[in-house]
């Protein structure tokens, strides 16, 4: 079972005060916060549920951020997992106010580990520091190595790209060498993980990516 | 050669008031328009370019509205539509005056058709009415049938949906029967059209719809 609020947003001074609240907030309680965006249907919900059955050893909780709809909620309660469903009432984008009264209506005491699973896009969320201890995203196979062109901001914010859907490589045109090209003058730092949450190539490389920032936190 | 142009966002009291004065302006100037919405990476542009090639009876116009690059206007201008090369300015859509400024800046003398390729996102760009007299989004097969109960304005505001990768649709799981159903309570008028980009599957169904309702303006 999972709840369903309705976040809304306030006009708020600065977005960055409140996020840093948040680090703060979740710092304090010893949870790391995974900020998670991508485009509608790049598989975040795909990921997240095996990233959840991959870790039985930690307390993971999600909070999945939509317009209007609960239909990842009701695929990600079937985990296990602690969940909730935050409506940001027609907004493209959680900012970190929104986070904020989200995680205190969520309750984070007992948990290891809070992923928030942003609204699909590629655009609004990468505007909004939402307070995350790291920024996630997927890009996956068919929308293409030209993305980072496109979307700067979202491959500059982010401190991984998980490209999902590698099992349908064979069918699209995507090239590994030109998207690293794409990336390296916005975040020569960027972790670059490819992978399939269907087969689990590549699970483990990000399995471990997630586990060491955990431990460095 | 195309050219680029900063719209940014003025703040207006009635997007719709402004929308209607993009139609009677397109109207009057015998122009019908079309305002192409869809994820990124769904193939608005790759399917804009075979359109235009398939139509060489029509004086075909593109305005191209990015975020910040002109990856896009410069694959179209190699058709030899008339292209520019909107910039929102970090904006994740169109509104209406941005919408009439770019009309104004392009000039549509001359032109039957003009598209405009939307900000890629299935949130902003379907809340904002651009004027056009035709709305159409595109869903990649890889995106997944769901995706109406996530993002259910933009199936509500869209007269078509196009159903682009179809090439591809062996290797996912994309149910056209339950997309259909997804869409039947937010929008039971609307065409619905599989296609495919590279191997000109369906296109010809999309290019009668469109010259349909090009004959019927």
């Amino acid at each position: 079972m999972y709840e369903i609020y309705e976040t809304k947003e306030r006009i708020i001074e600065d977005n960055d005060a409140v996020a840093a609240r948040v680090r703060a907030k979740m710092k304090a309680a010893g949870v790391f916060f995974v900020n998670l965006m991508a485009s509608p249907g790049a598989g975040k919900t795909t990921l997240l549920k095996r990233t959840i059955e991959s870790l039985p050893e930690l307390k993971i909780g999600v909070m999945e951020a939509d317009v209007d709809s609960d239909v990842d909620a009701a695929t990600l309660a079937e985990t296990g997992a602690k969940v909730i469903q935050l409506h940001t009432g027609g907004l493209c984008h959680m900012d970190a106010d929104m986070t904020l009264r989200g995680l205190e209506r969520f309750g984070t005491e007992g948990l290891d580990l809070v992923f928030l699973e942003n609204v699909g896009n590629l655009v609004c969320p990468a505007e909004f520091d939402v307070g995350a201890d790291l920024n996630v995203m997927i890009l996956s196979v068919p929308e293409g190595d030209d993305k980072p062109l496109k979307y700067p901001l979202m491959f500059t914010v982010s401190q991984a790209a998980l490209i999902s859907k590698m099992d349908v490589a064979p069918v699209f045109d995507f090239d590994l060498d030109r998207f690293r090209a794409n990336i390296a003058p916005l975040n020569p730092d960027m972790a670059v993980i490819p992978l399939s949450s269907v087969t689990g190539e590549g699970f483990d490389a990000w399995l471990e990516y997630l586990k060491g920032r955990l431990s460095e936190a």
